[in-house]
């Protein structure tokens, strides 16, 4: 082989540099390459009460780590009575809680903004809900006993890397309040089955209600400290933001948001949906962090109809509704509105912000009916 | 809420109308769809000899169909002295065999093509291992009795959608021959467990060594037919093509590939590698439908050098390749090439064709060392 020849590592779509904030320009080469790594839920997906396995959205920063349970070690330190290191055996031999949260990626539906922040492109489906099994966090850190001047719990994860310049490992921290709530747990099976690498495989924390970056993969460390945490997903990272010099607010509960399954059937490239004029029941599922859900609507070309909300599955996770559609020929667009118990509901329009987070836009489906 | 306000079903990413072919432009926004539904294996999978579930990658032209195994039915028809309809739990009780199989998208490396086809834009890491369970074709086709005359086996699943204007059921044949090859499953377990639904659930063909638009999920119907099956996705996609008028010829095994674990650690936007100077175990994986692999060399900016090939798992898994790089400070190129038993090795430049299929050009992975 030659010794002179060389692949051209650049893909061939866009052109450099990348924009150095929102973008009106086309999808870059990062985008799509994020896009390839990260999964989102093919919507479908919304008639199990519990996604099923590989079907759940993943966003992961860096590389998923490989993790050999037998070294795995976790511990609880920091400004702590008593600092704590167990097993993976250990962690499995303690108190056991199983309930199904729906988890949801703060940047989902980012790439129907404009201008677009440049990040994983999102379209609407970056949610799951898993069956975690665990451990609660408040009474091991009961345990250790959490000085009465921390002021947050921090956690970090075994995934390493860079982003836009500041090397790491994954961490987040919770003000100790919302670290004891007896809810949030130490999760080490999904879906009856060990986490699979991707899901933070041995151990990694579940925070219910709150959009999935506080949920960190791979724990390894959590410690208590007496100084607000200043890591970069904490303090520079998930923030709401009018502007690059706006110090924003931080991204944490999830907001109210219902998708709908796709009636009838797809093209395969445009995803345009088919379906055979008559009574159609649609369905999908509503869930927000902020309260529990308290109404949907079925929107039929900008009219909306209530539609019969379910038994909720536990407080967690998302509910279940459907609707009658009396589908007429012709061409319709289905969209569906979730209200919950605060009092918020979803947006007509885009929620930009300038990294594109919390975007919980109504969904929109174009389906031709004959 | 307002009885005419509707959202704009419409992403902003790219102009209308679709490109009618490959086109120069920028992704458009069903690529993206596309993109989000369909998953990748993130490289770094690439250490594990059998793809961990919800890693191994998905391409599903329409909906993933929900199904009822308690209602399902496999027929065996069309030219056959006993047509035989089998229910799943007959399927069970038939003879079992288990092997690890590599899997890879057809359409694997299009995104990197120029001007680019238009369709699912994947970029290098459309593949997996599964370890699969079933009961052999071959002996079920005994049973059934195929005629004489029939010259080719047609599988049908039971996804159904539109692709460029022909509505159907996802179909594919092979001749008779290729039919009773000994190692054609019809598969009903993944990695020891049920079929997940987007693998196929409950039962699905596996062909050992064809790129994966061969091997049929969600399976309901198989035909022995005495003329060649002429369905969309036989007859029309699926096409080595120079061009629109090219009849071209039927994309069948999968051509040789290795890949590498890109090592280091990444940048989240750009996922640049960054390295310690030092020797450095560069890990990969390599495989061929066609032949066995017989070398894999490792491309460091341009020159190559020999990587140590481990024993096989299987006559149809990709096979784990090494290779110790000094790696020293500064910006560098890997790459790797695989050579198989009939000679052929990868391309350093895209195997362009209209549809972008085959597209097996050799990695190219930019890292930093410091």
């Amino acid at each position: 082989m030659s010794e002179t020849e060389v692949p051209d590592p650049a893909l061939t779509l866009a052109p450099k540099p990348l924009p150095r904030g929102p973008t009106e320009g086309p999808l870059t080469t990062e985008e799509l390459q994020l896009s390839a790594r990260n999964h989102s839920m093919p919507l479908e997906a919304l008639r199990y009460d519990i996604t099923p396995l590989g079907l759940h959205y993943l966003l992961i920063h860096f590389d998923i780590p490989m993790i050999d349970p037998a070294h795995w070690r976790l511990s609880i330190g920091g400004q702590v009575a008593r600092p704590i290191e167990l097993t993976l055996d250990e962690i499995h031999a303690r108190p056991r809680v199983t309930m199904p949260v729906t988890l949801e990626c703060a940047g989902n539906g980012r790439s129907r903004l404009f201008p677009r922040p440049v990040s994983q492109p999102w379209v609407t489906e970056a949610v799951g809900t898993g069956l975690w099994t665990g451990t609660p966090l408040s009474e091991l850190l009961a345990e250790a006993g959490i000085a009465a001047d921390a002021v947050e719990i921090v956690f970090t994860g075994a995934d390493h890397g860079i982003e836009k310049g500041h090397e790491l490992d994954y961490a987040r921290s919770l003000s100790v309040v919302e670290a004891e709530r007896p809810e949030i747990l130490l999760a080490y099976e999904m879906n009856g089955q060990p986490l699979l690498p991707q899901h933070g495989f041995p151990l990694r924390l579940i925070v219910p209600g709150w959009y999935g970056m506080a949920s960190v993969k791979w724990l390894t460390r959590i410690e208590a400290a007496t100084t607000p945490f200043k890591g970069y997903y904490q303090a520079t990272n998930y923030h709401y933001r009018a502007g690059p010099d706006d110090p924003g607010t931080p991204v944490q509960r999830i907001r109210p948001r219902a998708l709908l399954v796709p009636p009838g059937y797809p093209d395969f490239l445009t995803r345009r949906r088919t379906l055979a004029a008559g009574p159609c029941r649609i369905e999908g599922r509503a869930w927000s962090g902020e309260a529990p859900i308290e109404r949907v609507v079925l929107g039929i070309d900008g009219g909306w109809q209530e539609a019969v909300l379910e038994p909720e599955q536990g407080p967690y996770a998302w509910r279940r509704w459907t609707s009658v559609w009396e589908a007429e020929p012709g061409e319709h667009i289905l969209s569906c509105r979730a209200t919950d118990a605060s009092g918020q509901s979803q947006p007509l329009e885009p929620n930009w912000n300038w990294i594109g987070v919390g975007n919980n836009m109504v969904q929109a489906v174009p389906v031709t009916v004959r």
